[in-house]
């Protein structure tokens, strides 16, 4: 099968430099939801038609699968498609999507295909309580005979509620034929796809239809209120689809996944979560609200306090982090790990059961287990050009307040002096400390208010 | 009275190793809401119905008033309620009700209660706009004659919106014999409670009805898609209530209440909290946007700003606390206290009038009256393995990034210099420092950068 | 014109010492809203009815262009307009309005002028699904005749979907002769604005109608539930018109603002946050999840990351901020500042391509350019009594958790080693440090558990 994805229109009521297609729809652009779901459907060609101020499109989305062709000027959608012919085997029938509409199911298309087989021309219908401005399927005796646009229709024709979606599959080669005999003598001096059906009536073709399960699968998004809507749906379906195997939501209106979330066994996501990327959540994973999850693997049975924010992580099983917890790129912390408030972790190892529960910065380290990092400790990673690394080793206890001028390496089983900054590596088992005498000042006088 | 609350069934589409009944709504599990109704009816006997791998509803719910009893196996509605007939009283009408239908009122059973009274049979009744699949009441001359399974009903039968809602109160020691009758003649070979209700009227018990207030009282819970609805329900009834008794919420739709939150007047709370367990809200209560409040009492004209979070803590009046201000259990704060951004405090007393504004931790720590506590201050309140107390007296000044290792105590009005680690007790009045000589190198040059 | 606002009602349902006009939506006084929609029509005269127990209606609300009048006792809505009767212009027409009826706009106010001219008596009307309650217009031949209160309001007159929102305009003298003739011979001996209705037709003055283009245009406010609703609704509003301009908002239904929103091209807000007092955001800005911004400017293209919290502030372009980033009164920010997670910025000024990124305090500071501060930065600003400055010169690095003790000046081009308390200014160019000898303590015992 041939699929030809229509992008090349700017959306200039998005107000935007960038190109309509390219605006996401949970943090994906909404051309993307279409190649994806083209995909499903294992075309042999895949062609994307973009226009004029387009060039970010083939250069976002390049791959292997995908060809690309320009359309300039644009002149219709019956010319858009032109522009993919030289690119369309004839022995497969061609079908035609929308880049600005993201949501329609591969499902859905693969009804349309079944039932268009290889000589039909087939057309994705929906039924609409309110058809104002949408082309009409006239039919006769249950037969499509003609698709009759909003201006052109009569009383009767404007009755008919079972409109275009503008999704059409049809013979490659009669399709071709169709497109060249298309006429621009209309109103804005262009070629429409939809004037093929005329041709395939007019040709003794069979025109046949399909219906989405859901009226929002053939949804459009020509604004940014309309791209707000369609987000909504998505989150919906996906909140729902979550509910559906399991997950226990607080608050299915209040859930953003923007990627892939995979949950185990009684997972459960209180409210205003934002997961993105790739996120995986194990058994009895519980995540309090306001966490925003980036890339980020979760092992069973840990809970995630809330307003922590991860990126790019792995977190063991049975870890206790946060509230107010940041893991950025590279932290990788094994089980029964403690990471508590205000504490950042970054490009880090952190083994089973050690803790860093307050006011922290861990940057590049490798930690041990059973390690004890004071509140307001700072590994010193960076002198200004270079990063180094600290390694602490296992069973450390580090004092509050101390800093770790890295490259460094805190012995096994050491002790660090709280306050301390350790300039020189710390031997095993002993303590070690910086420190300056306590001193009392006799006869010191508070400071008095400057009068200003 | 006696009351039975069926709880035996596992709820396979709730996907969880939880009993059914367990899985919390609003921070309570479903069947605690149902006993917590049952128990404002005074039964004199309440017993709750578990089933096979609900052994964690006697163990996590146990209660003096509270008695069990297992269904194993489980065939049917009325084979649970005869688990029960043992410890029912025959002088007293039974009411049975159900484990995972959590919203039922108190009001609501009392009326059908009341119109039962102690001889007739009384039915909990729903008018539904799709009746389909319920259970319809079939009425001559406005008496209940039986009940209809949607299966065996005929298409004048179907077009009946009553439906049955399994709630049922009777006279017991009636329903004893007319559950001793029951057959399990059927597709499912169960024995079906509903059935006692031809039993009654061939017995010539009249058959009442009573209805709730809602709809959304009769409805039970079968999966997370339906648990999330029905917190929903919850939630915006308890939003509601506190709207109706003149606490300003800046969206009813985005607030979580999870136990009980009581509000003095002229309490504002914006979008987005979570309040869990008993929360007391002063007079004149400011919770700003994204708090989550955990078993805490607030007092007066206090300020919480954004992102606080508090567990287990008790705050004065006028106090200023957040934004991102955690307080752990046992924190007690009085009038007047200000904690800032940043800022951790844990099993501690603060006295009126002191500030710790900025990343800070105050860990086990009696702290007085007009106390400064400097950014970056930190107790070291543990040593690896005992945790000590800081007591720092009124009128002290600490000056920032200081840490104070405990056990100590910092003498009434003295002055701790900045950066400063004070291993002793400080003196009162005084300034107390520990301070290294600052030096500048001489000809020290900056490192340069690595090539890898 | 004359436009008087009747603003006397306590609003006892709204259980508050506050009187009901003084609460705020978005942000800001019902009243207020009501008075700057009447400023958008250029009356000469502009005059708040107040109430007993509203003192702080004028006190909080005085402007040059406002009068006051007091309304004691309350008799009624006609009684009210009586009290502004003297500081009305009989050559102008005057317009009632309430003040506790706040979303009603200019535009549909102005039709109803427009329509009324100088010699009509004007009324705005909504038809309603559900009139039960409102005064019916009642209309001969299209004409109004008569305003019947629900009480009084005949079955056929019941049926009337027209109804009275109280907001009327009158030509000023005529209507100061009708309010002279009103009677308080009612159930509840007041004087009823509406009655004048029925002077004019008496009088043979036309009445005419205008509609306004939402029906939320008329609703008031006696509760607090009405409070939430209306905020609703004035928060879609406002999320609506974003989108029109072009925003991208994840969610039209989780954002409030609270003042003036200004966005430039491509401006992108997640889900969660709040906008208070007039904030700015320029081109390509894009905000993360729950930030929390008030009364700040936002240079172009700059990211400000999840939970960040600012307040009147400055932001230059192309900066980072957060995530939990709080920036305070007083900061302002050149361009390509990086400010990270728990860092806090006071009264402070951070030239071009500086960086902050980690558990920092930053107070009455004066930051060079590309300066870097360490983690665990804290500025001594304060002494107990008085607030000192800090200044930093360019290309400074500062190490980790250093502490300067204002006032200080820390020299071009210097470095600070980590873990210094900084005392004293330090010389340009040159690494400067305090720091006490790292020592080992040989034969060193870890603390033994202490049983209790």
């Amino acid at each position: 099968m041939n699929i030809v994805i229509l992008a090349a229109g700017m959306g200039k009521r998005m107000q935007s430099a960038l190109p309509k297609v390219l605006h996401p729809l949970a943090g994906k652009p909404l051309l993307s939801h279409v190649i994806d779901t083209a995909r499903q459907l294992s075309p042999s060609t895949l062609c994307v038609i973009y226009g004029h101020g387009g060039e970010q499109v083939p250069q976002l989305l390049q791959a292997k699968d995908l060809s690309f062709a320009k359309q300039e000027p644009q002149l219709g959608t019956g010319h858009a498609v032109m522009q993919a012919v030289p690119q369309l085997d004839d022995n497969a029938p061609t079908l035609i999507l929308y880049g600005d509409v993201p949501l329609t199911t591969a499902a859905s298309l693969q009804r349309l295909l079944d039932i268009a087989g290889s000589d039909k021309l087939g057309i994705l219908t929906v039924d609409l309580d309110n058809p104002t401005g949408y082309g009409r399927i006239v039919r006769e005796n249950g037969t499509i005979k003609r698709i009759v646009e909003q201006k052109d229709a009569s009383e009767q024709e404007r009755a008919i509620r079972e409109v275009n979606t503008g999704i059409i599959v049809a013979p490659t080669a009669k399709m071709k034929k169709w497109l060249a005999g298309l006429s621009n003598k209309n109103a804005q001096g262009e070629y429409y796809l939809t004037d093929i059906v005329a041709s395939a009536v007019a040709d003794g073709v069979e025109v046949v239809s399909a219906q989405p399960d859901k009226v929002w699968e053939t949804h459009g998004v020509n604004s940014k209120v309309q791209l707000a809507e369609l987000e909504r749906v998505h989150q919906h379906n996906i909140a729902n689809a979550l509910l559906e195997q399991g997950v226990t939501l607080a608050d299915p209106a209040r859930i953003d996944v923007r990627g892939t979330l995979t949950c185990g066994r009684d997972v459960s996501i209180d409210v205003g979560c934002v997961f993105e990327g790739n996120v995986t959540l194990a058994d009895g994973v519980r995540v309090d609200s306001y966490c925003v999850i980036h890339n980020t693997t979760v092992g069973a049975q840990t809970h995630i306090r809330p307003f922590s924010h991860f990126e790019n992580a792995v977190v063991g099983e049975a870890c206790i982090i946060g509230p107010y917890a940041r893991l950025r790129p590279g932290t990788v912390l094994a089980e029964d790990v403690h990471i508590g408030n205000f504490v950042e972790v970054k490009n880090s190892e952190i083994a089973a059961h050690s803790k860093a529960n307050h006011l922290t910065y861990i940057g590049d380290s490798t930690v041990g287990s059973r390690v004890n990092i004071g509140a307001g400790t700072i590994t010193c990673n960076y002198d200004g050009v270079n990063k180094s690394r600290t390694i602490i080793e296992d069973d450390v206890f580090v004092g509050s307040a101390t800093q770790l001028i890295a490259p460094i390496r805190v012995g096994k089983g050491s002790t660090i002096g709280a306050g301390t900054t350790l300039t020189k590596d710390a031997p095993a088992d002993k303590l070690t400390v910086s420190r300056a005498k306590q001193i009392t000042v006799e006869g010191w006088q508070r400071p008095v208010k400057i009068k200003k």
